[in-house]
């Protein structure tokens, strides 16, 4: 290698890791868990959703949240907010980033937030909006963009048309999601080229789940076709309950060793990820799906 | 894709896979499982060994099992043999193929063996020699070839030096093992594309284990830099107790699905593959290590 390699994680586990998880996560564990990932190195949090509460109980608590954590200079904390009602109770915390989604596919979308694509794009530029006049910054899921339960593989134009409005309305950084564990390596590196030569006036982030086994797989061969964002959840928890065949996304702990193991510097800490992950363990009483937090310390 | 790709997928799981399990899996319940995984299509199954029963109490059985299994036509059954007195005993049985190993560490060798690893090939040369005379395929392991404990990476030197041994002794097949599981993508595919410019004379397959969940990424690597041959272990049981770090062979049921999703066929029938990996955990009273085993039926 000549020049240093670098890649960017993007930690949602506080948010993707827990919102469907059994029994309530208290509010001062999940500021001492965001609060621990600040520390290791993390530039990207995202720390909460916005959703309704009686969707997503879990995260009832997001203001207190976001109110409660000791913010590091450097650090850009994300909520996912649906919606202008979601949007404007964020903006009342000092979150620097909003997170919007809407699905490739129009079935999924519909039957995840009962309107078309179209619908939906339309109301979250409106969100966009007044995310920018308050100064945020803007993340765009596209969620089922690598295939969908009940369409199929997702055709590219319609990737193209939600990026071209993603960018139309500000976007940032656009996040493709592997929302029910449908990607494959080879996949993966298709879309990661197509994307990497698109000139696209965004940034560009890859959240996969590990279904199957399939993660660290999936974001090698994304890496190696130009992808430099990739998302993950400490100790791999989480899974939509209502997503055929999901697993947690990829574990951060994993996602390090994988790339620190390649000369790929994280520039992350990992006995304090490691601790992370522990804290997790320990609420959630249950046994990660991380294959890298019970073994030794790392070589690298 | 243009030309049909295809892999061939090695078991190894009555072997490696078993060999330093808990308690004595049963001699009629390793038949049975060795005959499913010859009805899944696999046409190369590592059923036992012929080391001393002292040092691998749990295939002391070895001739009993080669003596049971009902023999496909077209597969290859295999036995690990360490020297002249493990030949013998095997070359009594209807065995087809026997797997010879030295380490490319030289400490490592001496730590397994007892020898250098000069006197481990002229040891295994006549090994070869009465197999071959006895009409028998030969495979041969080079075990810490991605890396030793004690003396880290392993130069390309001493693995050429081993390929040569093997070649003039009339080995079939090499197969490369990360026993303590310290490959990394980048490092496997270099080694990959390595071997496959080297016009060798033999087979080359490449033996992971799973440690840290690199597993399928290493394999996905290599496969991509031209190996073909890859090793499993039925449910992904496994892992040498001695070995730092090790954890079981890749799942075989998880190989199958990177390639089959991917589009490269194996010609494995999954759902007897899934059979056998029920007949692993139900005898050996463990959660499997698979992430393929407890989920839905593929999509390919």
């Amino acid at each position: 290698m000549t020049v240093a390699e670098k890649v960017t994680l993007v930690e949602v586990g506080p948010r993707d890791g827990l919102q469907y998880e059994q029994g309530f996560f208290p509010t001062p564990r999940k500021i001492e868990l965001v609060d621990l990932l600040s520390q290791s190195g993390l530039k990207r949090i995202e720390v909460t959703s916005f959703v309704h509460p009686k969707a997503v109980p879990q995260l009832a608590d997001a203001g207190e949240v976001l109110r409660g954590i000791s913010k590091k200079p450097g650090v850009t904390y994300s909520a996912l907010v649906p919606n202008l009602a979601g949007c404007r109770a964020a903006l009342e915390t000092p979150v620097d980033e909003l997170a919007l989604f809407v699905s490739a596919s129009e079935t999924h979308n519909r039957k995840n937030v009962n309107r078309s694509v179209a619908e939906s794009l339309a109301g979250l530029a409106q969100v966009a909006r007044q995310a920018k006049a308050a100064g945020r910054r803007l993340r765009g899921y596209i969620i089922t963009a690598f295939g969908c339960p009940y369409e199929g593989r997702i055709a590219k134009d319609k990737l193209r048309a939600i990026l071209e409005a993603y960018a139309a309305m500000g976007v940032d950084e656009a996040a493709l999601g592997d929302t029910t564990g449908m990607a494959n390596p080879r996949q993966a590196a298709q879309l990661a080229a197509w994307l990497s030569q698109g000139g696209w006036p965004l940034d560009l982030a890859f959240h996969f789940h590990d279904s199957r086994g399939l993660g660290l797989a999936n974001v090698l061969a994304s890496y190696e076709a130009g992808i430099r964002i990739f998302d993950c959840s400490v100790g791999g928890v989480g899974g939509c309950p209502t997503a055929i065949g999901a697993s947690g996304n990829v574990d951060t702990l994993d996602m390090v060793n994988l790339f620190e193991e390649m000369g790929v510097s994280t520039g992350l800490e990992f006995e304090i990820l490691r601790r992370a992950a522990a804290l997790v363990a320990e609420v959630l009483q249950t046994r990660l799906p991380s294959r890298t937090f019970g073994q030794g310390r790392p070589r690298w």
